[in-house]
């Protein structure tokens, strides 16, 4: 429970109304002990950290001057809602997010009335916030609608797709304007440092960042706030901020334009914010703020702190001592900088994920050979088709949810013309405490039904350095799918080896069924392959499959279970199924795979083993299906 | 062949080596011989009309000016690039633009080297182009490129994701500019009229058109276009236009602005354009110009043009008389206003396919409850998702291919969420003339993987309707997709009437073999059932399917062929055949549908022939499994 002593304020607001029942004086307070409170807890359960910081005096200032729930905020991404969801009946809850039952790292709105649109990538809170307003709007209703987003969220394409059509909707013949407040949260960061010509445009504010000091600084200076001087310097400020301000990017845009504000400076974010609550049309509002605000080790590292780990707040987070098994997200990053050594022809592309993809060396090593295209996923996939036609050799980096987002362009600019890029998607399958919208599960189905792709995955860590090797020497669209987090852990070879497309592994003999794997359930399929006395095959590819083996294993058994981390509809076992089927093989085939649902978020191996895919969940689906396979005469060897 | 009389340049140039043999001076004449032979080849064709008209001088300015194919050229979307065939190789041959074997509508890398990147989806130029003046530049290659991109196409979120990248890829650290030429051509048209912010943005042109006809008038009054006067006119031109051109926003995006030019006038263009070669970093230029340019009916019906049927050039296109079949998107159409009559609760989106769509009349008689979103897919569907939030029903009316773009919105913020939105998918399966890049032959394969989601097929125009009105009514997200043109002719009962969701209908009882077909299949599945005596099954949900009655089918027959225009590959057979292998139940069964290969362009009825999708095609595959079936005695009843 909340400590009262340390939290007076605090401890007695449970929902907004709580919040709105206190004097607007006590505003800062109430930041102060929020800001405090968050960083006591994120310590302790770890979870997105930075983003929160940089939003408390936002997130007090709009629940307290709007009427919330009944009021609409929306948020973009949502790793920055901590503070949202203390203040919005999830103070004391708020220690379990991230865990299995716990609450979420995002707005979910299973979850609570508050969160309106839940979310997870990024991007998507003008559109979504610009369908209520105009719902609400034909319904007559006159509720408020918020939608707050990131300098690093507003480079992606849809969020400019949504601020085009709201800003124009009042143009067209007998157009409505929507009543919506946009606020652009500009902290100059994504995950990573924002890049690009948003950043660039957004960049113009370096003139009113130091503007805004100069008013702070001639506040101070000029006292009385109503007195001759301060009128003067606010009317030269008037004057003089149109230089400096990319109002004019907005407001062509078809948006009103006003800022920037300091987002840290609550009475001056109010003071805008009660006007901005009663114009009509669409508005835009720019504030600055710092990722990581009142945490000096979260400020100084805003790439560290964007997520962290359970730390000790006075010592901050400390790196672990010792050699760490490596993640596939490392395996990947070490073998490109490794093949970029041996190929002056690759090109790696990232959309905004440096750190998450692991690109942090290679970015350093092969800068001139390194694009980070911002929160772009449609253009960083098109871009490699370009790249890809002049000759070199591009490698998108991409997490396997994000990759919905180009996909459009992975058929229709790379997979139609054949072209020669490879993707690594990293987190594929059950990707876990992120929730649904960071599972991968769905890839292997969105992926296999494309031609010309070759889609792999990984039993292990030099299976999957192989395999990007394989894709990167086929000359055609390949993709290479490895999980979240470590395998494993076996030894890396340094070569740059590549496998035969299309040929899977037999890691042992045994029957009367065979477990066909895939990727990373090779593992698990293997123990429970061992302990029932089975074929396991290791399948490695998704698409093209190997034919003549599983036509093969097909004579020699009576049954095949596929198992794979991805959604059984349409999955890699699915065709398996579809190959024996064209051959007009008739056999038992039973396929483990994902649910057909979104899951919660938990840790991986639950969400797993919950899904039956551990070793034991294989062995129990096995035996369901074929009684007393392990109680019979083993027929094969390991 | 040509006729020399009439084109005595053109007839002479063959590939644009020969038209770079010609003088300056004689280019005009050559634009005027390739739009008049334009008009001539596609009023005896078919084929886009208005786009390649608006193009005539830029193409003739661009292959003349440019070593294509070594230098790069870009076309967007591509329905503008007959004036470009013509001149690279294909001047004979585009008469047979569009017909199986012939010439493709859109510019395809393995037709010929001129055609740099293929295309037919809209807003991929600047992404390609881009890739492609990275790679050559990394290359030490100087060879140029040039990317065109209307001003619809611009409105797409990833074409902004690109010009933000491009823009300021030279601001960071050791960054380096990419030398890459933008050509906007601005004719305000997307397929339809362009709406949004964008054209607001490029709307301050309408002061600069007069500004271009002050100029015309201008040159023609000051005659001698190096005289005094005419120098001040041109120095007052340029003091003053900067008031009225959008120059700002590309300039804050980082990209050097330049026009407008009239794209029309070709020495102004070529003017500009040898200005341009030569200037290294990020360019834009901005020309204006006319869709069906030249031709006086298309420019007075720019829609009415976009694309046309052979027509006699002396008399524009003439409507056929009589009462037409109805296809599926009229069907769709209609249903949307009977619907929106009866629940005022209904709000229709669509991504600037007013007219392709079957939005016409709806956008008439309801425009208040019309949402046309500009080319932007992504924002189209999120922005669904926000208005279900708040009890609105959305209806996004998009084709298959394009909901691709639209993918990650459909599964990220409309199914995880399970929002109450209809997507009406207008072209699923085999679309034909347009060729692989508008082909819905995956849809069925990625939105079945898709947890939450009730996906339907239609066999005919009627069950289309009541499918729409399902769709509407069940409170999740669902999608109606139908195919291009029309269906089997079955008359509309006026209703809104609704099925059952997750029932199929059995079409006839026969034996021993069960075909099970999904939506447009229903009809050739039909007849080889008679031939052949067997069971007949229209599926019309792809999920959920119909447990109970595929269970039972099971149980009564010997084997099943499923039956879809779709890829076999996670589509809906293997939906039937995943349900069996969960019952533990073993039964032969055959999957028919779309290869796994892109298709080239031909007509639909040839395409689902090659495909083996036609009555003949089914009946041969179910001999082939099952010989001798049609011999047997009948099992079973009409």
């Amino acid at each position: 429970m909340i400590d009262p002593q340390r939290y007076p304020r605090l401890s007695r607001i449970s929902v907004p109304a709580e919040l709105r029942a206190f004097p607007e004086e006590e505003l800062p307070a109430i930041a102060d002990e929020l800001r405090a409170y968050l960083i006591e807890q994120v310590a302790q359960s770890g979870g997105h950290f930075g983003a929160g910081l940089g939003v408390i005096e936002l997130t007090v200032a709009l629940h307290w001057l709007y009427e919330t729930p009944v009021d609409r905020l929306v948020w973009d991404v949502g790793h920055q809602t901590y503070p949202h969801k203390i203040l919005t009946g999830r103070r004391d809850a708020i220690r379990t997010v991230k865990q299995k039952d716990g609450v979420a790292p995002f707005p979910k709105r299973e979850e609570s009335e508050y969160d309106t649109f839940g979310v997870g990538h990024s991007s998507t809170s003008i559109s979504a916030a610009l369908g209520m307003a105009i719902a609400l709007q034909r319904a007559g209703d006159d509720r408020k609608v918020v939608a707050v987003i990131g300098d690093g969220a507003i480079t992606g394409g849809m969020a400019f797709e949504a601020l085009a059509h709201g800003g124009g909707m009042g143009d067209e013949p007998g157009g409505v304007e929507p009543n919506l407040l946009v606020i652009l949260n500009d902290n100059q960061m994504s995950i990573s440092e924002n890049v690009g010509g948003v950043t660039r445009m957004l960049g113009r504010l370096s003139g009113s960042r130091t503007l805004n000091a100069l008013r702070e600084g001639g506040k101070k200076l000029l006292g009385d706030k109503h007195g001759a001087p301060a009128r003067f310097v606010k009317r030269w400020e008037e004057q003089w901020k149109g230089m400096f301000v990319p109002s004019t990017f907005f407001e062509e845009l078809g948006f009103h334009y006003t800022g920037p504000i300091d987002g840290h400076d609550l009475p001056a974010l109010l003071g805008a914010l009660k006007t901005l609550k009663h114009l009509k049309g669409p508005q835009l509002l720019h504030i600055i703020t710092t990722k990581g605000k009142g945490y000096e080790l979260a400020e100084g590292d805003q790439i560290g702190y964007h997520a962290v780990s359970p730390f000790d707040p006075s010592q901050g987070m400390v790196s672990k001592p010792g050699a760490k098994k490596p993640t596939y997200t490392d395996v990947f990053g070490d073998w490109l900088c490794d093949m970029a050594a041996a190929d002056p022809q690759l090109l790696a592309i990232t959309p905004a994920m440096r750190e998450g993809s692991g690109l942090v060396r290679y970015s350093r090593e092969y800068p001139e050979r390194y694009f980070d295209v911002a929160i772009a996923e449609q253009h960083a996939v098109t871009l490699a088709a370009g790249m890809a036609c002049e000759g070199a050799k591009p490698v998108v980096a991409i997490y396997s949810t994000f990759l919905q987002r180009g996909y459009d362009q992975l058929v229709h600019d790379v997979a139609i013309q054949n072209l020669d890029v490879l993707f690594a998607i990293d987190r594929g399958g059950v990707v876990g405490p992120d929730g649904a919208t960071h599972a991968g599960n769905l890839d292997l189905s969105y992926l296999r039904c494309v031609p010309n792709m070759v889609v792999m995955a990984p039993a292990d860590e030099d299976e999957c350095r192989t395999m990007l090797s394989t894709g990167f020497r086929y000359a055609g669209p390949a993709a290479v799918r490895y999980p979240r987090g470590t395998g494993p852990g076996v030894a890396l070879r340094p070569g740059l080896d590549t496998l035969p497309i299309g040929k899977a592994e037999v890691r042992r003999r045994g029957g009367p069924v065979a477990l066909l794997a895939f990727g990373a359930m090779v593992a698990a399929a293997e123990q429970a392959g061992v302990a029932l006395g089975l074929t396991v095959v290791n399948m490695r590819f998704v698409k093209p499959l190997d034919r003549a083996l599983v036509l093969q294993l097909a004579r020699d058994h009576e049954g095949f279970v596929t198992i794979e981390d991805n959604v059984v509809a349409g999955g890699a076992g699915s065709g398996v199924a579809e190959l024996l089927a064209a051959e007009g093989i008739v056999l038992p085939i039973l396929h483990l795979g994902l649910p057909d649902e979104f899951q919660h978020h938990a840790s991986r191996e639950q969400l797993l083993a919950e899904a039956g895919l551990d070793a034991a969940g294989i062995q129990r689906a096995v035996d369901a299906r074929w009684p007393g396979l392990g109680a019979r005469p083993a027929t094969g060897t390991a």
